[in-house]
């Protein structure tokens, strides 16, 4: 087998399972989130800041992730 | 085994879960949303629009990754 | 082996797990719409509009990576 | 390995998950319209329509899956 | 490896998953219209009419995998 | 290997899966049946009716099933 | 490989996977008719009787999974 | 590879299984069984019988499961 | 290879997966048992003797899969 | 492939599945035993002694497990 | 392949899953009695002392466990 | 098989797994962070100090995951 | 293959099993006894000193395990 | 195949597991410290304190897992 064949699917399943990870958690933040706007609408902006900070580290991570993925992918052939 | 067959999977199964991830994400907070301005139909506007917010990120993450899919995919024959 | 077996499996698989997905976030999100209505009914029409934008973001991820699937399956044999 | 062969254990396989998303979508929108209008039996009409709508939204991916899924098994033997 | 035998264990391996799928929708969608019509006595016949409508949802994506399922057993000693 | 050897393992598991989800949709509907007639014991008759009606739809899909897998395990040594 | 030893290993998984669910479906219904029996003493015939109705749809699917089991098992030797 | 091989080896796993479904099942009602008799001491007769009557029902298709697990395993050399 | 391979690795297993079943099923009726004889300490002798009479049942499927398991073991070099 | 082999992998794996259990089984009543004996406790002693009956039924099948491990890890060389 | 590759292999993992099983049994029970000698400080002592009893008769299963693994991890160049 | 091959999935699935585990932590504190500021919106601002110093925890450990990762994937060419 | 090999990928994934166990469990007794210690602040101490007990019963079993680890990826090239 | 190989994977997906019991551990136990210090916010100072020691635990492990990991990963080069 080629090393470029193990590139690319690394490649895919990885950027697949990041996107997993970054949706579960984004999803499970945003949702207390919506949920702690609605009980006090009055803290609704300071609820918002919070929440874009956690999504933040959470985005930092899950595009690192993809940035080694994507590289993978990129650099597979050259190495061919 | 030829490196283009390994793209193939990896495109198709990494889509997949990405679309996994993406749907289990937004499904949860859109949830909260829904839930939250049927408690307090005063917010909605204002739950909408951070629902909006949260669900931008996690559509971002996912774009990105089907981006690596698709390309992953479609260059592998220029490959062979 | 010849990459056309891949590609086939790949598009079954990823179209199966997409609709996976798409299928567990939209029940989650109409199950939270239909919650909120059944308590709230005179709010269900801005539940529903809610429900509809935060659906079309799934669909739109998931439609996408159906594409992807349904091009790789297709392309799969002009390949051979 | 014949392509044929991968070409119809994708199409079993990925009907058997495209028709488990849309099982576990529709039940659970289903089971929140069913007990919602248990809760408000005046207001059934509208949490029906409702939930069609969003029933609708699943059984679409779910049949463009499964379309995926047939092709690929009707046009595996042409291609032998 | 023969195609026909992966087109027996698709079919076999996707009738199993489409019949658990079928089993945990409907399962859990009567499990609420059961519970509602528990609760709500003279509402029982509105409960069993939307029941039966949001299974027979389930059902007709259930039935299509199975069709799907069986065709490819039917027809892989006919490509023999 | 010969297609026999997947058509008899394609029967054995496709059978665990099919009664693997009629008992898990069984059990969760009768469960709620059960519940709902010890609170309501008065309507106990109609929520028998409706529990044997939602559980003869996921026999149909399991018989269904059952038979795909009985037909494939009885046809494979005709086939040989 | 030999079908035989295919045949042999269906039986036994299948036999375990259909003895998982008889168990997991019986075990969530007999729970629920304990509860309600415990909770309405006076109702706990007609509680036993909906049991036993309902026990025996699941015992129906798992005895004829069972039986596909040991059939299969069984003609294994005699197909050599 | 001989038959007898995957004939010990299905025994084995499938005797794994079938003991944690009967485990699962009689487990979950047997706890449902002892949370009822607290709760209702003078009901604890009624609720035993009825408990042992429903294990009774996991304990027929655990002890025929493991009767084609064992049987497979002592014929495995005969067969040889 | 050599059927007593498969015979030692499906005794391990087996074994563990029994004792699993067994330790789940155990914990969680004594767990009931536990929490009705805190709430009710005059029932706590009803309640401890129906808890062993629900665990025996576990303990008989149990331990027969263990004997299965070990018989499997023992018998695998006589084979030889 | 030696049968030693798999002996060895048996005994290791199947260890840490029996663990696995045991753990998940004590865990589980011993946390109901400390719950019941910090909401009543004056009836520590008896929970205790309930605690201690239930958890060797455990340990029971646990070390019968783990028996059956060691006994296949040391017997492999002799067998050699 | 040399039976000590598996036996290494086996060690490591079974070491794993061991520690798994302990972590999740302690920290489940161990969770338990916190909340317990939080809810009723006067208890702590008695709390405490139910909490070492159980936690080392897990304790026990998992160093007989691990205690398999180092075994077969050090006697594997032995048997070279 | 060449090292690289191999280099490079553990760098792509790795990636994958870190951001899994991030993503799923700190969603989870962030959620209760966002709870709790919505619950106490004067303690916003020292709950947003206690979130970002538990996240850093977690990113530190994510961080030294992915340079793992990343350095495995930029050598791997260089060993070749 | 080499049983360096299998030393190092069990070196390897055992000590991220280890790892993910001590995690989950610490985790999980930890959140009690942040739960308690804020419930119960004049309990604070007390609820400590038993946290940090059940976390070393813990943490010996992993570093335990861990040493497993390390001592079978130290010793592997000694045995080359 | 090399154990250089091996050595990569095993350096790659031991440190994502590693990363996930930290990202699971850390995560549940600061949702209980945020949880708790907005519940009690005068107990904020000795719930961080507590948060902090416990988070060190589970750091110290996952720090050390993944020292065993990317020391795997840099000498598997200079043992070739």
């Amino acid at each position: 087998m080629d090393p470029l064949a193990l590139g690319y699917i690394a490649a895919g399943l990885g950027a697949g399972i990041v996107a997993l990870g970054a949706g579960l958690g984004i999803g499970r933040l945003a949702a207390a989130a919506l949920e702690g706007s609605a009980r006090q609408p009055e803290a609704a902006g300071d609820i918002r800041t919070t929440m874009i900070i956690a999504a933040a580290l959470i985005e930092g991570v899950a595009l690192f992730g993809l940035v080694v993925c994507i590289l993978m992918a990129l650099r597979a052939p050259i190495g061919a």
